[in-house]
């Protein structure tokens, strides 16, 4: 049975689907209601009706749902980018990695998912608002435990109270700003990333990566394109987004700087 | 100071890097030789110099580079392809999955990377050569003590062993075999994943999935295009793999079969 | 100066753009009006204003224009595959070229401008209303001449008038029904063209043309993605329609049907 | 029957096809030669076979083959982006044109096909061996008619000797050089286009365009995809070319400059 709290998909279909929290009176939903009290009777995997008898799937929340779901305040990073993000660093049960800013909490929640509860996510962000919101998104995903949000503006001329850290995510529109705050906090010979919606950010951070000490240094974007299986109509989606931002990977090197 | 069997990254360019543990005599490069004892005097981030005067330099190995540089006896599935799977589906420290089969083991160190020492990989293979070149892999990359490689030709009419596990990934050339026993094995509501190269090994999956009871099916394919970045040069590399597999996931509802 | 009958392209910005005639009395934008006397005092590459102080170019119409801008009955060929096929055929001034079915009159309108006035484009459309309306798009497009429809639906059993024709175009729902008499109506040696928006429709058009009597079969996909150039903001558009259909080339060889 | 100089596509498979004009002796192949005595008792759509019993059958050149297989000595635009610069401008039968360079005749070749006898090619280059070799390919093709060269470096100082010309091509490496002169030869309202490989031509490129007094500058890449279609196997190729170069188009606008 499924209980108070837990966190469950409700879906129909692709346009009509819900990630929430179980809780104690009625969930409104464009096709009607659903009582708490029914769900609370019901398994994972087990349909339930609305009052307007709608049916729904209650399903286990992908990653992908809790990134996509959460409440926003800012453009996020798409899941298809997270996913380059944690396959080209170096991201581990208990390790502990470093992100300013935080923006909405989408690669926070990600990231706090995979180094789970023995690692640490330190997020840096100078907007209050932001801040809070990530907060009550990673309560909802039950994924706050690894996060400590710091609320602080970054420049070139800080420093990240954390050192050795296994892995470092800039994510402002002036990334070449904090390359050399995130050389001296990583791990000798460890990755730091950054996103780059437009041509001219990318370049700019690459050389600054360049002069400040990073080799391996690697660029990149990712497509994600669905495909529609129907019986006799199989087809692609007929418009995609095609473009979010270019993913920069790279290895500290040790250098005096 | 690196010390012995620590796993590094040796990189000079894209086409010269390797990744080796530190061993005892000599490493050979085909850019010259490396002494093992001159590595060890040195740090992650460091250079170290061939017999030939060629630099190289010592960096911590990111996932990619493990599941890239795995010993390939098969086609194995893509970091690009991997990144997809790990978000949309529920991986995370502590939990329990299956792949059949496990190739090799490229997807297997994806799992357990993530899994961690407190989760569990059972991978299914009937092939006994795959399975031991996949345990070779997973030891080089430190990655082994989750895994359990069950030496076993699994069929439609068979059932894994595990129960109510979080995720299964199914990578056969007819995977449509193996939905029943994936269905059987997953927690309801969990998700399952297969990647399918053909179009028609697509369409019937699904169909097959829908047939034996999930919902939520989706299916999709990720394309990364690199950009290089030169000062006055920058443009997207001029050839890209462009094809690997459509990638179909899915979520277990309650239903008697 | 603009003389009556003129087709120009008034444009302000990628939404605001108007493919007309020159007529007599006013024409209306959603930025105001402008007299056609005042249009008659220009010529291309002037600006007009509307009542409302709008600033409009007037430019000649590329190719690409007189494509989008067709009154629309149906879904069009769009202009990326339109290019794909008018390339990889052989189309030229004084060629003949058939059609089935004939939409809206997109790939029509490029085929009547490179056949040219010595050529001939004969289209075959069963759905008057269709015909009727791609008519006056090629009136309004000045592209008539070359262009006959046959108001006749084409089936599996009948053949198309014409012979020894130099290009055949398929684009209906079943092209497997219309590959006999194209094959019948081709020049031999000589291409034809089909697009399908679904997997099916490729495969069973495909494998009709290897059994009619058709080598060289190529089908493939084309995108076309904008990038918006800006000062120091350059970027990819951030979505694309990623689908329309795969087109299929093949030349038809000598066989006894 | 097949006559003395007649331009054939002599096609085994995808890697084995020939584009050559019938000839007195024999033409040798990879899989054997063949006697152009043969040959000429042979139709387009007949099979031909060679000393070793190797059979390649007798196609119509589509425009595609004839632009592929120019002699190379330089880098050519491809069949994908010509496609779009045909349809994104206003080329038509007796239109009149420019290019500059000519490199080796790659879109010469599909200019003259559709500007056709009645149009006029003019193609500035500044290297003899180009020129002569783009002669040359466009003889092969039976397309020299309507193609001058003119053997002349353009500066941004100097002019075409035409003017009021339907459309301009510039394919060099700085195509800022050359947008005064493209802007002077042009009719008013009518399009220029250029091809950058680098992000940094493109925009510099783009931004002389709009100092110069071009407006509707619009740019974007192509993609083809190729998909295999095989009973039971249909997939996309696995790796293909992904970048070519960025297309360019403006419309000029009257402009004292």
């Amino acid at each position: 049975m499924l209980s108070e709290n837990t966190l469950i998909l409700l879906y129909q279909d692709e346009r009509h689907k819900y990630l929430i929290p179980i809780g104690n009176d009625k969930f409104h939903t464009d096709k009607g209601f659903i009582n708490f009290s029914d769900l609370k009777t019901k398994n994972f995997g087990d349909t339930v009706t609305t009052n307007k008898d709608e049916i729904f799937y209650i399903l286990q929340p992908s990653l992908y749902d809790k990134v996509m779901k959460v409440h926003r305040k800012t453009q996020i990073i798409y899941p298809k980018d997270i996913g380059i993000i944690i396959m080209y660093s170096n991201i581990f049960p208990g390790a502990t990695v470093i992100e300013s800013g935080v923006g909405s909490g989408a690669l926070t929640t990600a990231l706090a998912n995979f180094v789970g509860p023995t690692g640490k996510v330190i997020s840096y962000e100078r907007n209050e608002d932001f801040a809070k919101n990530t907060e009550k998104n990673l309560l909802k995903n039950g994924l706050n435990e690894p996060v400590t949000i710091k609320l602080r503006e970054m420049t070139e001329e800080l420093t990240f109270d954390e050192e050795n850290v296994d892995f470092v995510m800039i994510d402002i529109g002036s990334p070449w700003d904090l390359i050399k705050p995130a050389y001296k906090a990583l791990k000798p010979g460890c990755r730091m990333s950054s996103i780059c919606p437009t041509f001219e950010q990318l370049t700019k951070t690459v050389f600054k990566m360049q002069e400040i000490g990073f080799t391996n240094i690697e660029s990149m974007e990712i497509q994600l394109r669905k495909i529609l299986v129907r019986e006799g109509k199989t087809r692609p989606e007929q418009r995609m987004p095609c473009h979010t931002g270019w993913l920069i990977f790279g290895n500290k090197i040790n250098k005096t700087i």
